[in-house]
């Protein structure tokens, strides 16, 4: 039973993990949905109520039902780079790779829908706190009366996009950023705005789960922290940290409801010791974790993707689906 | 409890589902995404573990916790018609809108990801299979020798595209049409190509889904009949028809699998009466099928969105996701 990874090339976060399912002598097919249809090729065929799908990888072909699991790194566009791209490709390429893939048992880290499902900021912090981890109180808004009340009752605000990275093309984060006392709302009336009580924290908390095993790192804050880790100066490494039986509870749940395999969460530590729940990336880096803590979270990625878990609904691509 | 209806203003079969929610004495917001930040406008709260949402649209504000249910109807893209739109607004509006929607207790016709999924026509047979509905063997490939080989197997073919639409603006649907005897396969290496044996029809059937309620009509193929019955001139009507129980088990298995509240299916029916799935669309229109027949599509709608059903799931917008 093979594993297939779908990255680009110059994913070497995805070389950590084939790493280790080699060592454990587990079949890998990798490729990247932009060869399609070039070096990638793919068929399936419908017949007698039975359904018998290939892929094809570099002359090497897979049959799908040899498939065990597939994780969804970091694919390029479907067909990006065959010799005449054009959107009703690219269109084309990804329903019938996709398509097959649904079609198929599989277990998925992480299955397109959840993952995309779980990108949306406002549906995190809900889930969150339907599972009981703490959310610093939060205003999503396009009302300057509700922002400026709202200012009103938290003087010490952050403010962030609601969505992820800017979408230019490389990507480009934006950093959360600290709102001044004197600022003016009434900017807020054309966009979407997402302010948050600033939580003054002694250190930063990544949380990464995989599978129902959470490995967790900490960085203190220095004197005068910067409001995002991203862009702050790395004066002090991650260190593992152990996790609470009460916020190990709540990332379970909420992997659980949100039908995730993988997840890296962002907590901020207060000075109480409380990890205020920030946000869960579903396809959060982790190398520079495992670099600084020597935590083996590709190895844990690679034995989830190798091993059938017990105790996990079967990932079948066609199964009861309660949509939430 | 208000209705929420996401669609475009031009929408004439949102506006016969919106007469019956009228009559009925239902309220409904109706409004089309791309209006944000314009004329529709958004807030959302959470605080100590609760969240509290609101949306506003011509100058009417609805308490997120009143809706009981969301029709997605035709909506255009997030902020397209904003003063200033660009993809970044555009990502920031959708994500705000969605996600609060998605952390609501609503039922939706049809939740995104359900719809999502639904497109995929190679998931879409598969299903199909598993739910004992007859799927005329079919193709999927880029690989011309087994192109070569299955039209060997089966002489009359058609063929047709893996996706819907051609994404050209305005979108514009692609025929299925028949391949000919002489027929070469190269190109197929370039371009996913869905191949089907030709069902020799004697009536297209057009089966709408609204909940646990099944509507179908029958259409007589005339002598030389079109293999597309979207661009056959229309010579005879749509008129209603019997489901088979056989058929409605396999319909109400693929809608419950599937996650969808709505779904039009189209059927082929062969010279023995079979009905051959040949796809669901969970957007499927509705309004030429009740002009011919009579049927109450609708008041069916409308009844769906506005009653709660005894035994569907609560649709929960985190409920425990077997994402499939």
């Amino acid at each position: 039973m093979t594993v297939l990874i779908l990255t680009n090339e110059e994913d070497v976060t995805a070389d950590m993990v084939v790493v280790h399912l080699n060592a454990a002598g587990v079949p890998v097919v990798r490729f990247d949905p932009s060869d399609l249809t070039g070096d990638v090729a793919l068929s399936g065929e419908y017949a007698h109520g039975t359904f018998h799908g290939h892929l094809s990888s570099g002359g090497r072909l897979v049959a799908l039902s040899g498939l065990r699991s597939v994780w969804v790194r970091r694919p390029g566009a479907a067909a990006a780079r065959a010799a005449a791209p054009s959107p009703w490709l690219a269109e084309e390429s990804g329903q019938a790779l996709y398509g097959m893939l649904r079609a198929s048992d599989l277990r998925w880290m992480n299955h397109p829908d959840a993952a995309r499902r779980a990108r949306h900021k406002p549906w995190q912090l809900r889930l969150a706190q339907r599972c009981g981890l703490p959310v610093p109180a939060t205003l999503i808004t396009t009302f300057p009366q509700a922002a400026r009340e709202f200012a009103a009752r938290h003087p010490d605000l952050v403010v962030k996009p609601v969505s992820g990275a800017h979408p230019q093309d490389p990507p480009r984060a934006v950093p959360t950023s600290r709102v001044a006392p004197d600022a003016d709302f009434s900017a807020v009336a054309f966009g979407p705005t997402l302010l948050q009580r600033r939580v003054v924290k002694r250190a930063d908390i990544r949380l990464t789960a995989v599978g129902g095993e959470l490995l967790a790192a900490r960085k203190p804050a220095g004197a005068d922290a910067e409001v995002d880790v991203r862009f702050a100066p790395s004066d002090s490494p991650w260190r593992p940290v152990e996790v609470e039986a009460r916020v190990a509870e709540g990332v379970h749940a909420y992997l659980r409801r949100a039908g995730l395999a993988y997840g890296a969460f962002d907590f901020a530590e207060d000075a109480d010791g409380t990890w205020w729940f920030l946000e869960c990336n579903q396809s959060g880096q982790f190398g520079f974790v495992e670099v600084d803590t020597g935590q083996p979270i590709a190895r844990s990625i690679a034995e989830w993707l190798a091993t059938p878990m017990p105790g996990r609904p079967a990932p079948s691509g066609d199964t009861d689906a309660r949509m939430a």
